[in-house]
């Protein structure tokens, strides 16, 4: 089987480690020196920055940041022969879907919920899917065979797959990701001349602010094509603080109390082991 | 030497399991339940409800939530010989200082940094303190005597001792630790239908709420204690938000990126590992 990578960063490059021996990967980046390294750390079998490389693929895996995908296609389809399944592995799903779905009906998105802080060639990992979820977003019209195709490609690196229409991925993702995320990047706002007590930054505030070092392309493109949700929540989450606010300004021990109580419920709930 | 603990929860008892076969420990806690499991676990070596029970201790640690401190104090002092040195755990020291100072000449605040997110007797264990820092907030009278005796005390649990004022304390508590407590509580207000969803909530959302299972009598007199401090930074953060938003809904791609480009360099200093 011979599949077409485009984009050798942390998923690209995980996914082409992952599928060592069972795969014959075509690398594609703009960066020949990544494309080098892979090449010699025998991750991809050949490779280049050409888009025409791809030609003769069973499959291809678009792994560019969300702003780069639609385009990335546009340059990527002309190659490939007519049903080749295609997808990406963007974080958002719907606008991505809307475009190449258009262009190209053997197409259906992926995300691999499998992301960390450290991006890049260098960060991946032959395990990064294994036991981690991987929602595939399928249109109306997306045809079975596709989905099954990258259904087994995900489910071959040990991925838990799960569908989901793209519009309703991007709403879940807007509360359990791109909010997390813009929250502690936020946080850094007030986190200014921290350095002098660096030997104080525990846990609780380590946890917290970790997804805080994560890409900055990567997340702009994120909260921009999944603006709509995004801006929402944060209204949602502005009111909320304000409530809170009032509560400690009016000095309202039961009203707080009551408040945090029911945060703490949900979070338990959430998770039962309470980590 | 006989050590007082009045409050037998996580941080309680964690002091008097540390200190076990170094200290013969009184457990003074209003609930008969755990001083007797505390008894029968053989932490303490004698315990009750009634703080005369402290009568001729050599020092004395007060482990309760920041609203009962000052109150647990007044109940306690009638029965201690005089010079007795006292401390309490409490997270916020600016206001317990001032108040306890003025009755107790050998009182000095500590603040051992060794939450989690359980709390209560069956929480508690030996190596809590361990390579953990301790905050010790002098006042101007306090006597050195004073605050060597508990410098000496959190040293022997393993502690990190740190030596600084108390309204400072406050500043870089609020920063630290109180603003994302409350940033995490509310995210919760978001997380209304999230269970249906469970085995997606990976790893940037579990740590990002692991805090908001948190303590609600504990956190409630912590936002009220150190309210001056977390409202500003409320403020600032709602601002930072504010921003954000603009960027995303003017659209504006160098902008978003800069700024989260800025936070992401501010985390990635604070722990150069990038952890």
């Amino acid at each position: 089987m011979k599949i077409a990578v485009i984009g050798l960063g942390l998923i690209g490059a995980s996914l082409a480690k992952s599928l060592a021996g069972r795969a014959e990967i075509t690398g594609i980046d703009r960066d020949l020196d990544v494309v080098g390294m892979a090449m010699r750390d025998g991750v991809i079998s050949r490779g280049g920055d050409d888009p025409s490389l791809a030609r003769g693929c069973d499959m291809a895996v678009i792994a560019l940041p969300v702003g780069s995908i639609v385009d990335a296609a546009g340059s990527l389809l002309p190659h490939l022969d007519p049903d080749t399944p295609l997808t990406d592995t963007g974080s958002t799903k719907a606008r991505i879907a809307r475009e190449i779905e258009s262009l190209w009906p053997c197409f259906v998105g992926s995300h691999p919920i499998a992301g960390k802080e450290k991006s890049g060639y260098c960060a991946s990992q032959p395990d990064l899917f294994a036991g981690r979820p991987c929602i595939i977003t399928p249109g109306l019209h997306t045809p079975q065979g596709c989905i099954h195709r990258f259904r087994q490609l995900w489910e071959s690196c040990g991925s838990h797959v799960t569908i989901m229409d793209p519009v309703q991925h991007d709403r879940l993702m807007a509360v359990i990701s791109h909010m997390p995320h813009l929250l502690s990047f936020a946080s850094m706002g007030l986190a200014g001349d921290l350095h002098i007590h660096r030997g104080l930054l525990g846990a609780g505030f380590k946890d917290f602010t970790r997804i805080a070092a994560s890409d900055p392309v990567m997340w702009r493109d994120i909260f921009l094509d999944n603006s709509g949700h995004v801006l929402k929540l944060l209204d949602d989450y502005v009111r909320e603080l304000g409530l809170i606010r009032k509560l400690i300004e009016g000095r309202d021990a039961a009203g707080l109390e009551e408040r945090l109580r029911t945060y703490s419920n949900i979070r338990r709930n959430l998770y039962e082991d309470n980590q």
